[in-house]
């Protein structure tokens, strides 16, 4: 076989076979395909696409180009959520508890963040002492002895992901919806869960910023899953405005801690939530809606999700001391009010500039080996359609290093858009897909 | 500027700007810009093409990328021809002589066959001691002196093309139409002639197998040379059988010395001496058809078109007396004939195959460091349309090494197709374009 054909192929819009992709990803990753062969072959299918069968083979081959973990020996049943990222979207540290509090063991493989969306690892490490680079066997004694564990991504796990986005991100080939789905959908079969329930963001902060783009996206997804067996389930949801209040990696925790305190009933709270009742019932807990959404709400009031969360902390070398006192989380050194400067409503939010925001303040990485300061970010204190008047706070920015304020303050103004009567009111969750 | 904002630009069907194409080319050949991002510029220029504007623009900056060769210094008006290459298509030999004999200068600067073409200085090359690796001064001085120097290209002409070139060859980027032209014309217009005549092939022994194709490519060519005030003229001729008998280095020599004497009045000396009437035009020495012809005729019937080729060879290195004995031309250990098996007429030559042919005998290179053997190759006894008995002479087989013949005859057999009655006859000359 000839990389070289299997470029002309695509180039054509011809359908790759099983075994040519299988080619490609094995190669390529041992390093027997040059990158300008690969970014090649890429371009190609940004234009000519992929199908459903080619996507699926994608998938799976880049699934296998390395470790695939095996949960087997858990007890229970295993199941993982996954985000295509958003601004203030801390659903997995409200989620997860909350399912594992309702027997169902949470094995979960993170990401960090980059550009203008978060990720739950760089969340978890702004606890004081929570490490998140911890071995197999830890990892699956945590999820075994408390029910939950989260970490970051093993060297191991989809080499061939590893290459690939590094090279998409350069060659402009990162938003096709079939490289999309492999990527994530690799990780998450190699990752050994049963069940799997993805939150694909859609609006001005997601990378998917048309609403029927994602629904396909998490349709395809969701296909590609019961393909490999798993239990799938997918949510779109809506990312016009941060989800939570906070923005910033100690400042989610915070929120999160707090929404399983019973605090917070806002967005961020019921997304967790519904993805909560939808684990719980793809894991076969329960099998109607309203029962899976009570067991869920249970699991809240009582108290049990935040000791999981607690006891996750704990086992991973973190103070849970947190989970009571949030308090105990890194503090900024300086905190400012952002303040409304004419009268209207909020008719708009750029939420990716809210994003770019924190990252000027310091929260998160323009490129992959920047540092992120865990105690930055921002509240927010104005939602979608909210009636403000000259003065009022907007955000609360929580700030150290004062390099960029002035770049960030500029950038939030921007962000915001205040017009004359508020916007028509819009679904918080878009489409539920099983 | 950022490269990658180069690409989404070209990827989302947009222009590029004469600054963007110049920093491209400019920092790629500084090594600034990885293959795999110019690779994935190339494939999106390949599915959202470039216009006429932007082809220039790459032909000019391609130019500039390295030496411009200045022929000023030599008196009278400079000429140069460029064929896109076929099977058997050894005019160069035979019409840069006779423009040379017609008073204009001749400097050009030829390029070795690959794959099933044959190229100029491979031919030149089996001439007992003639070079084609001369230093500038020294083909300036031929140019002068003889009117008519033919040299391989330097180093230095156009790094652009050389790298963009074996780029495009692995990742599936060879056949745009702007990235031909621009190969093409970037390498003419460094070239420093006055005048130059493009001889596009079209045909199965093509690179442009479709006549319309080749009929733009050859109006785009002709555009870009004007735009940079070049006087130009185009033929768009037929590659649907060899176009001389010869196919091979030292076979194609002999073939254009015979012509030059006034032999074969066939396919090759009619297209020969088009191209050199249409020079002669270009240059201005002659204003109609008719004179222009009549003027290359008289360099070839008067013997001083061959007495050119003869002064040529002498300066640069090699055996004049080939101009009157082509037996002291490199021979082979042996010739063969290979027979007609059926009766009928030639009613198809896949010329590419005859190519691929010689190739196996010995006479082509399957890549660019190959060596060829200048002896081997084949005379063609027969041509489309002619009616054939079994045990007819098809070609004659010149041949050394033996490793491949029987490949070699195979695939004679498989290029040549004998039917009931013979084509649809076709034109030589398709079109001229000035």
């Amino acid at each position: 076989m000839h990389f070289l054909d299997l470029i002309l192929k695509k180039r054509g819009g011809n359908r790759l076979s099983a075994r040519e992709i299988s080619y490609f990803i094995r190669e390529y990753v041992q390093g027997n395909i040059p990158d300008y062969q690969v970014s090649a072959l890429l371009m190609a299918i940004w234009f000519s696409k992929m199908d459903e069968t080619e996507t699926r083979d994608l998938t799976f081959a880049m699934r296998d180009s390395g470790h695939i973990i095996d949960l087997s020996d858990i007890p229970g049943i295993k199941a993982d959520k996954h985000s295509t990222g958003g601004v203030g979207d801390t659903t997995t540290l409200i989620t997860a508890p909350l399912v594992a509090a309702c027997g169902l063991k949470v094995a979960k493989m993170s990401g960090r963040g980059l550009g203008h969306t978060g990720g739950t690892i760089d969340k978890i490490e702004s606890i004081p002492g929570c490490m998140t680079g911890l071995n197999m066997d830890r990892f699956k004694e945590i999820v075994s002895g408390c029910g939950i564990s989260i970490i970051g991504q093993t060297r191991e796990l989809v080499p061939a992901d590893k290459l690939l986005y590094a090279l998409r991100d350069v060659t402009g080939t990162i938003d096709n919806i079939s490289l999309i789905a492999a990527s994530i959908m690799s990780k998450k079969l190699a990752s050994g869960s049963d069940v799997i329930v993805l939150d694909v963001k859609t609006g001005n902060g997601a990378f998917m910023t048309d609403r029927d783009d994602a629904v396909e996206l998490a349709r395809l997804m969701v296909r590609i899953g019961q393909a490999a067996r798993k239990k799938m389930t997918a949510l779109v949801t809506d990312m016009n405005q941060p989800l939570g209040n906070a923005v910033g990696n100690a400042l989610e925790v915070k929120e999160a801690v707090e929404i399983l305190q019973g605090r917070h009933p806002g967005d961020l709270r019921q997304v967790s939530l519904a993805l909560a009742a939808d684990m719980i019932r793809a894991g076969g807990l329960e099998t109607d809606e309203q029962s899976a959404m009570g067991r869920v709400e249970k699991a809240l009031t009582s108290g049990k999700g935040l000791e999981k969360l607690s006891r996750m902390i704990e086992a991973q070398g973190g103070d849970p001391r947190i989970c009571e006192d949030t308090g105990l989380l890194p503090a900024p050194d300086e905190i400012i009010s952002i303040k409304a400067e004419t009268k209207g409503h909020i008719a708009a939010i750029r939420t990716d500039r809210i994003g770019n925001c924190a990252l000027l303040l310091g929260a998160g990485r323009r490129q992959k080996n920047d540092a992120v300061d865990p105690a930055v970010g921002i509240w927010m204190g104005a939602r979608l359609g909210d009636a403000v008047e000259p003065g009022d706070i907007l955000a609360t920015f929580y700030i150290n290093d004062k390099t960029h304020l002035d770049a960030a303050i500029q950038q939030f103004h921007n962000a915001i858009v205040i017009g004359q009567s508020p916007p028509k009111p819009h679904s918080l969750i878009y489409e539920t897909i099983e």
